[in-house]
């Protein structure tokens, strides 16, 4: 009879945990919500492969009209090492560039990436700002609070 | 004698300058400790590559061992663009998703990208939660406080 | 006379607007301040490839000689899975790591990925540091407010 209550209660006790597994497997999910006003992200580019570049410039166009961020975030774009490519002139995404700025997307450069690859200025669009180093404005803006999305 | 005396003292300032900055390069390291009792990390996948699929999915099994942390932390996965192949029922990766999802871990997927290669939700585990954009969730989870990891 | 003032009404808000988002998207643009006395930054490495190697290497050069953090800024490198290799004393990078250690850069490495790849420490540079895993201390290291830079 014992024996009997005994396993009755281990059957018991494993059926219970099992359900509380299941429940903690299966907690509702909702997903990340805006409570904020304002948000900051701070985009990277290091690389001129154009699947990426496009990719990138293809998120920023979808995460502007997430409806959770519409209207209330700023995004600031920061090219390094092989990322240049996106801002020549010579290449060809003046158009998706120009489309982002108009939206309010601020396109900023790494200048010691300019000055190891001998590139001039005038080699990449007007509206291209400057930043001392690529890294040091990831580690300030993360500082600043700012979101980081390296696509 | 005074040179002597001026010679004396540029060695002795030389050698604690550089005992100093020994001293520096070898500070004693200690990895980062787990202060906290609850920790919330979000982890990304924008490729399809299955060497890329098959790591982060073991970079999750084994946080979730590691002794600073077990027992402490929630992870979701964000998929998106061609990360969107891991959750496919087509693929391969069924058994190792339910054992992270038995573990508690979450796996969400970006609805834009699931609206621009028009692939319907039934191709994809029932146990996916969606998301407006992956790259909404990943701003504002950051914003929430939790660790992002795009290994 | 009315259709006419509500014409020229409508001409001047839309003018107002398209020079509002004009200034919208022209503002001034200032790169990223360091209002702090110090800064700490995690720099991940997760791959093999010699341009991955020797770039974050040259990124983290960089970064330390950025006016705005010079002196300021404190960086522990986080190796795993392939990014191993850098610390292989077989392999070529002893010259730039030790200069980057002699400027007070700490290297750390992931102890699961030892474990997994069968590597005996005896492989590797002895000014190397070891890490339950590397995973953790990414997540770790953002919860205790350091900087991420996965270049």
């Amino acid at each position: 009879m014992k024996k009997l209550q005994a396993l009755l209660i281990a059957v018991l006790c494993f059926t219970s945990i099992s359900i509380f597994a299941q429940q903690k497997a299966d907690t509702v999910f909702e997903p990340a919500k805006a409570y904020k006003k304002h948000y900051n992200a701070l985009y990277i580019l290091n690389e001129a492969d154009d699947k990426k570049v496009r990719g990138i410039l293809r998120n920023i166009n979808n995460v502007l009209n997430d409806p959770r961020l519409k209207g209330k975030l700023h995004i600031e774009v920061i090219a390094f090492s092989d990322g240049v490519e996106m801002y020549k002139k010579a290449n060809s995404y003046q158009e998706l560039l120009i489309a982002l700025k108009d939206k309010g997307v601020v396109f900023a450069q790494c200048a010691k990436t300019m000055e190891e690859r001998k590139i001039d200025k005038n080699e990449l669009f007007d509206f291209v700002h400057y930043v001392p180093s690529g890294n040091g404005e990831i580690i300030l803006r993360q500082y600043e609070g700012w979101a980081v999305v390296h696509p």
